[in-house]
């Protein structure tokens, strides 16, 4: 069972809708209601997989929200609400919910989106937590289809090792992402979020007609990363965009560039990291 | 951990927010976008709780959108898309899944609410699917908050034994919503649907300064079904509503009235039966 196969067998059966105006496949869909647009994505987050069962609450809390809210950056939108389940062992003991969810409810205050409904059910299995993001685009929602020829590869922060404590304690790259449109305009052509790996996200930057060329001495390593960490790792949750100008220095990083090509991410030596990630299921 | 107690406490963190118009404790939350109005639920459904490992996946994919679109109806909205989510074991076969998924967006598009987007993790535990509901209201959304003295307490369709075959096969009551508000207009006061029991559910229209005091001889019974099971069996997922005029009788029964009193639901006879139901979690 592959995520991305299954969904896309799911979403081959649907049928275009007139409110759906970005479908199944980007970072966010987006219904057009009357003159508005709204941008909506779920995550999951399971204990054991995404978390460990020690995790302290507050931190789990923190990164469901974290985790979906990184898809409200990447396409540069702007949160206005979260929903949340939570589906856990009988045996949970409520002061734990109850932290886990202030948490969650603190950070997602605190970014724009306040949870403002759920849904909390029980199972025999690890607990397993849903966040759904509502946000509003800018001007336009950025999304991962647009990349040209020429264009700058770019990434903010730091990529590798997010295992230690990043993907614990991240900051969704909102305010980043808003600057980026803000300072690159109608140059910032494709953007998507570092979650699974920077080889296998940077794949669906690429097209039939488009390869990404990665210069991975330019990297930006997080402390004590690799290279192939940095390329394989994931749940760096940095944004990954290509650009027709160079961006700020202050914001992000040039890695590469995109060429005539066929859907692939190679490094400049030639190597392929199309496939390179956490499978993230 | 009961599910209505922790999400009080869960929100009762939450501070008010200009664009949350509807918030936590209804069927779904609203979010007031420019000069739109958009309603969000999301809902879970668990293998081995409701429904069984050996039901058809046709059917558990129906009911998981279903279940979500039946809160749709309780606030007398209109579909527009959902996001749905799956979280199965590795094992699963992909048939399975997208047999699944299939039925789920075939009934999704047909009440009018594609499935655009979702995400698909593993655990060790069972199968947990869940479902985002977006809609639009009309004129108003229905709420459980609005019922007054001398309502007449009204009930579509019929109640009990859901479980033979209903609760795998209802559709949700939009078009019936949407029908009451039609006939009963600025009358019909206040709505929910009915999942976890109508003795529980219809506590939720009370108030502290009302109860709802329900006639057990008019409840419409399901085949074979009883008047205990009526009131406590749950997954009717029929809408239960208070109204200032009778609704036509082909749309809905009149089973009681709302009275002075204190945020109970009691039978003519005075046993009280607002706990009465399901703990659907």
């Amino acid at each position: 069972m592959n995520e991305h196969e299954l969904l896309r067998a799911i979403y081959a059966r649907s049928t275009p809708s007139q409110q759906i105006s970005i479908g199944p496949g980007d970072d966010m869909g987006e219904l057009t209601i009357g003159k508005e647009r709204v941008l909506c994505a779920v995550d999951q987050l399971v204990v054991g997989r995404h978390v460990q069962p020690e995790t302290p609450p507050e931190l789990i809390g923190r990164k469901a929200i974290a985790r979906c809210f990184s898809d409200i950056a990447a396409m540069a939108a702007t949160p206005i609400g979260a929903l949340m389940t939570a589906c856990i062992p009988l045996n949970t003991s409520n002061t734990w919910c109850e932290t886990l969810f202030a948490s969650a409810q603190e950070v997602a205050q605190q970014w724009g989106g306040p949870i403002f409904g759920g849904d909390i059910a029980s199972s025999e299995g690890p607990a397993v937590f849903t966040v759904t993001a509502i946000a509003t685009p800018g001007t336009r929602a950025i999304t991962r289809t647009g990349a040209h020829v020429g264009d700058y590869i770019c990434v903010t922060g730091e990529l590798g090792n997010s295992i230690v404590d990043h993907h614990l304690s991240f900051t969704p790259r909102i305010k980043e992402a808003h600057e980026l449109v803000n300072s690159l305009g109608g140059h910032l052509h494709s953007m998507i979020d570092i979650s699974d790996g920077l080889g296998q996200d940077a794949s669906h930057l690429a097209t039939d007609q488009l390869q990404l060329v990665i210069d991975t001495a330019l990297l930006p390593l997080r402390k004590e990363a690799t290279i192939d960490s940095a390329i394989s790792d994931g749940e760096d949750y940095e944004l990954l965009f290509t650009s027709a100008v160079k961006p700020p220095a202050n914001l992000a990083k040039v890695i590469g560039k995109v060429e005539l090509g066929t859907r692939k991410v190679i490094t400049t030596s030639g190597t392929v990291i199309s496939d390179c990630g956490w499978n993230h299921q």
